[in-house]
């Protein structure tokens, strides 16, 4: 064990500790002190029994509390999270009426916002049985435009004003990969627009100043390191977004580490030309490649499915790239050594992106950490080709207990045994990435973890969990939002584990998460959150 | 003084040096060893007579070498010098006939590029009192597209088969601010397109790989390093120039300093945010502001002037924007802190930018340097307003040499007085900052400052000096290339002299130019460029 006594190295040894981590091969691990160098990384573990340091330059007592590794939340949006913080969330309404209330509010609070934005509706939560219409947000704001996203970010929802400034009439066409909703007469838009068709209305609306770019990836990064997240993977980061990240590492005041996946490949070749970029800001930053997209969302039935819909028989959902396309990005990508993360929801967009995986594998070598985002709904024949082509399967427990009951009148009761199939694909042996797709759901790796356990959401329904063959035991969910997250980024070399020679990432919570039911884990409190041996986040303190 | 003994701390001195620099009054000094910190600062200054350290890490024997500041090119486009080392050089060609051999020789050497690309023809040297044609370009490359730009970069010249991929026929129609040259007819296009104009082609022209942009940037630092030049601003950065800096500057290979003003406003905002970067990679990079453009060129009468060109009657040139959009974007930039940098050669566009800046200057208070560039054709009635406004004036000697028997053609006997006006300039006490506007000119500062001394151009001509009562001396010339340019780039404080707390960037060069003669000091040769106190140029290591 080495101890540096040199003036330039400043050690901080936390000591009193009831540690845990993962070791490589996925244990349980538990020890009793760390020891953090100056630089941020850790220089020693120590298990119990074992002498600790005397000679060390600042010291921390954990006043016997549970340590932990930060997590890793595989996939999320980040200044999606910032904005969603920063703009009206309709997530917690639970009727038309209540939306309808909140916007009011919302509203008459920011009198001087052009455009009133917002995000988090879902009609299936509201019991509504279709989408809402302009006519009912007009009938709250008919002065503004308003423009508010589905809680999946694949449909969105307009006011008459917002249509009007858009240009929107009957005779407008939906781009391909999209769909304007119409009203009963077959032509006058509704209102909601779903995938490609966004950008319809979203051109219009006034993009944000890059004052309030930052501001948003401020209240991301608060949100995270509140949650225990100190490492995320964002999934389309664009060169405004990446303008942002790179201004707050240029002043230090990044601290929640970015692995960015470009948003296609223009932005791609923008952010990182030639190919990816180094860690920059002492392993805060990093563009890995970039994410594609090949199909839509379950819930406006923009996943592409092997057959038609259960509830919408003439629709199988929608491919946005053909084959060829999607192998031309990839190969364009892979060239370049870029590494390739697709968003594939559907089974037969799931089997397309294996199909081109396969097809691709043996013409780019080397270790390409190919992903697939979400992989919900799996053939089941397709369940083993994850792990035998080697593909980080990045999926959302969470996604599984907000998608269950839809999921079940979408794909009707005998399509469902490779839906969020996590325990089959981890017994592929592929790897597994737990995120959150925050501000899709919220950012709440805790809950996480409970729902990867016991496929119930936070009223333990169902009772005994949704097909809970596919549940995982705590070490298999804990390296989800660690080390397989951490793998998934080529970041497993630096982050994940509490181990010497990584980053001194990690967390105080209020319990021990190895003895906790699901349940109990969900209720997990972060006390304090360290990232890069740096207190960035302290319950004590936060208001 | 201060001399370290930490072993953090590892110190070079340069000794047996024959030192010069300006002090901060802008007269001679002299000195003969310099002591520079392990970050690359100076931290002393030796004169003759004074004790030397004796406890240094390090040492450098200047062999009594005279050492000189670093040169600071205060206008140049970077990417353009990296490409037009990598792409067909006309500028040395002095015949139509001699141009078609160069690009045929090109062409024949690079048989694999699908475009032929090129610039510095310069129809005025050859002679030929007309734009050259396409079909003159046929007759040697029929079957490759070939665009090859004006030496000012306000013009360029097209093949036929550019013509076709670009879809341009004798109905195409010039934009605002540009103008397609027809032949006789009146009709077809002759192949010159001239400022606005030359997007119609460029568009169809395939964009360089970021592989392609960060070679060029490595070539663009090699010419620069090999002329003395350690630090320069880059007028008109794109989004794509500046993701090449900072790659470089990521990658630890960005040595000489860049300055960055944007392209416009856009780009602007893309890459600063909501305001100026900080300074990074230790002083190399810093998006300081925008580069606005208020006309053209004199060569392709693009420059606005108050009366019509003497050569052509019915043209006054072109102001790219009007009063009020000047006003708008100066307003635009100014409101986040941007530095303003405007593009104006002839007196009507000088007029114009010294109004708009009179017009702001109270509503945009703090230490604004608002700047404008080439300043070449003033109004001697507005001459005495540069310094009544404290206007940066951004100049480039060598343009004088180039242009001024152009200038008379264009301009006639009687609006000269105003012309390449230096020593006017500095008389009404405006801080003069040189450059080169290279690739325009060729980034050689000691031609320079030959130049800004003698108004004489390589051959001695004219006799006596061109308007010479506008000629300075050695202590005005290079303070336009150290102290007036880092002036302008708010660098002041860390760059320009050789000096206490500055950035250890200096020269040793193989005559006094202090003692040498106009020719004399054009001949200097730059034995050893450092910049940052590393060596970054050795002429006895280049090949």
């Amino acid at each position: 064990m080495w101890v540096t006594g040199s003036v330039a190295q400043a050690d901080t040894l936390f000591d009193n500790v009831q540690g845990i981590t993962l070791d490589e091969e996925g244990r349980v691990e538990r020890f009793v002190a760390v020891l953090v160098g100056n630089d941020g990384t850790i220089e020693q573990v120590y298990r119990r029994g074992e002498d600790l340091p005397r000679d060390v330059d600042y010291h921390e007592d954990g006043r016997g509390r549970v340590m932990m590794p930060g997590l890793f939340d595989a996939h999320v949006h980040v200044m999606g999270i910032g904005f969603g913080a920063l703009t009206l969330d309709l997530s917690q309404t639970r009727s038309l009426e209540e939306a309808q209330a909140a916007i009011a509010a919302y509203v008459a609070e920011n009198p001087d916002r052009p455009w009133i934005l917002g995000r988090g509706w879902n009609q299936e939560l509201w019991g509504l049985g279709r989408f809402p219409t302009a006519a009912e947000l007009d009938a709250v704001v008919p002065d503004r435009p308003v423009w508010l996203e589905r809680v999946d970010g694949h449909a969105a929802w307009a006011n008459s004003k917002a249509l009007e400034i858009a240009g929107i009439t009957a005779d407008s066409v939906a781009p391909t990969g999209g769909r304007i909703e119409r009203l009963a007469d077959g032509k006058t838009p509704s209102g909601v627009f779903v995938d490609a068709a966004m950008e319809l209305v979203q051109q219009a609306v006034m993009p944000p100043r890059p004052v309030d770019r930052d501001l948003a990836l401020v209240e991301a990064q608060k949100i995270l390191a509140a949650q225990g997240i100190v490492a995320v993977a964002d999934m389309g980061t664009t060169i405004e977004d990446w303008q942002s990240f790179r201004r707050a590492g240029d002043a230090g005041s990044l601290y929640v580490r970015i692995v960015s996946y470009a948003a296609g490949i223009d932005n791609m070749v923008l952010i990182g030309g030639p190919g990816p970029s180094p860690w920059l800001y002492q392993d805060r930053l990093k563009l890995a490649g970039v994410k594609l997209y090949l199909d839509g969302a379950l819930g406006s039935r923009g996943a592409w499915l092997k057959e038609p819909y259960s509830d919408a028989p003439g629709q199988a959902g929608l491919p946005l790239l053909t084959p060829a396309q999607l192998r031309n990005l990839m190969s364009r990508a892979a060239l370049s050594k870029f590494q390739i993360a697709v968003h594939a929801i559907g089974d037969a967009a799931n089997a397309d992106v294996l199909n081109a995986i396969d097809d691709l594998d043996d013409t780019y070598e080397g270790d390409r950490r190919w992903r697939i985002e979400h992989a919900q709904i799996v053939d089941p024949a397709d369940l083993a080709r994850f792990g035998a082509l080697d593909v980080i399967t990045s999926m959302q427990p969470l996604h599984q207990t907000s998608d269950m009951f839809m999921a079940e009148a979408r794909l009707g009761p005998d399509r469902l045994d490779g839906a969020y199939a996590w325990k089959s694909i981890l017994e592929g042996r592929a790897v597994l990435a737990f995120g959150s797709d925050a501000p899709v759901e919220p950012a709440d790796a805790f809950a996480g973890l409970a729902v990867a356990m016991s496929r119930q959401n936070a009223n333990g329904q169902p009772f005994g969990g949704w097909r809970s063959g596919e549940a995982l035991n705590f070490e298999q969910a804990l390296a989800g939002f660690t080390t397989g997250a951490a793998y998934a980024a080529f970041a497993e070399d630096r982050l994940g584990r509490i181990a010497p020679g990584l980053r001194a990432d990690f967390l105080f919570v209020d319990r021990d998460p190895t003895m906790a039911s699901p349940s109990q884990l969900r209720d997990t409190r972060v006390l304090e959150t360290w990232i890069g041996g740096r207190k960035v986040y302290d319950a004590s303190a936060a208001n």
